[in-house]
């Protein structure tokens, strides 16, 4: 009797709130996004099971669309694995959507784009349940200056001033499509769309944005601190909670978040 | 030359999220709340300040209206007290009122009545951001045949089947005055108000009205539990996420959360 042992590839959109993780990549002793789903699966197909991801995010950040890969033998349909990751998983990680995929996938290299959110709370009160999902800021922020001074950021720059390379010596030319500012009750939401983003790039732009917001800089001080390429001209890095990765595209077919 | 270091007794009215919390009460080499309150009490004050609290909260359930007191000598206004906590104080704890109180001011034995409330999702779709802060229950729960089951509950009895009364030896019985459910969007709430509650109470009572939500219990079995006097015929004890400390009421002046 034969049996099919061949392996699938397979790609998921997942969710997970970035409170009581150590961020996504796998670490000794400490609880991971990485960690979590890699001991899911391997309990699952009982043997140890590599995931490879679209973006690694920092302690504390929130996913609402990131891309995962990694290739397992099941003998099931495609939606019984997603029941089964599910039912194992931690309740603070969710399988959104599972398809196949060509056996070459990667969740990293393929992406064409990436989009970000981050969340402002923007009041004179103050909630500890939102602690862990935006960041608080008492003054009130000047949106139509943010605004203005993120045009200064759409195009293709050397983004030095907002973020490092991830890897040592890789370059920092990214292609912002999109910077999207609106209100709602007392909370303010950025997103943003690029190609890639530097380490800490969404944070580092926020962080200076609001301090035009505050009136501390000017619009054109952004377009700048962007010229001049250099990390240390721009404001303080966000905190990690008010940061949400929305959303991942690839190429040949679109996974929403 | 005289110093005033005369001590005054403060009650605080205080909002907390337990996720990142294990429990209220201090424990060694972990988080708390009160090993938090008294760190920060400490570094103000510059000498130790014990604090102690109307009702303990169990690890992971959250608080709007926590009441707390201690003594300090403190030589400024009681609003500055209350600014100078909220900037020492971790993010995931907030004084909401600061008032002087009596100098014999127990918040838990003064307290004449307690009010929860606990949060159910009821929804075919999960949310990963709402996994800290209520209970998932997927099935459609019947409204209407947990509020008939509350109304067994309303009055004095012996609770024994519902909770452990936190003294050995202690007695079992209270007094529920109002129970009320309510549905809003995908969430159902419950609100319970009692002169004091036995340990895991609440939890114990939503984990036995959700079975009658389900139609495994009819609502006249919840009056055949309560009589029964024992903890072995209650429904399973709801989780800690759902349960929030809203209210402690107190003779002669109510502090609200």
């Amino acid at each position: 009797m034969l049996i099919n042992l061949e392996s699938e590839r397979y790609c998921a959109v997942i969710e997970y709130d970035g409170t009581l993780f150590h961020g996504y990549q796998i670490q000794p002793d400490v609880r991971t996004v990485q960690g979590s789903i890699e001991k899911t699966l391997t309990k699952i197909m009982k043997v140890f099971t590599r995931v490879s991801v679209a973006g690694r995010t920092d302690a504390g950040v929130h996913a609402t669309g990131q891309v995962i890969a990694f290739d397992a033998v099941w003998r099931h349909s495609t939606d019984d694995l997603r029941r089964a990751l599910n039912s194992v998983l931690p309740h603070d990680i969710f399988v959104k959507k599972l398809v196949t995929v060509l056996p070459d996938f990667s969740p990293r290299y393929a992406a064409i784009q990436r989009s970000y959110r981050y969340v402002i709370v923007n009041d004179t009160s103050f909630s500890v349940f939102e602690r862990f999902y935006s960041h608080y800021i008492r003054s009130k922020l000047n949106l139509a200056l943010m605004r203005e001074a993120s045009t200064h950021l759409i195009g293709t720059y050397d983004f030095s001033s907002f973020g490092k390379p991830p890897q040592i010596g890789g370059h920092a030319v990214r292609r912002i499509m999109a910077i999207n500012w609106f209100a709602k009750n007392n909370k303010i939401f950025f997103d943003i769309t690029a190609n890639a983003f530097l380490y800490h790039m969404v944070r580092n732009i926020v962080g200076t944005l609001v301090l035009v917001g505050l009136n501390r800089l000017i619009p054109d001080d952004v377009r700048k601190i962007l010229l001049a390429k250099d990390l240390k001209y721009s404001g303080p890095t966000a905190p990690a909670q008010g940061l949400y990765l929305m959303k991942v595209v690839y190429p040949n077919f679109i996974i929403s978040g």
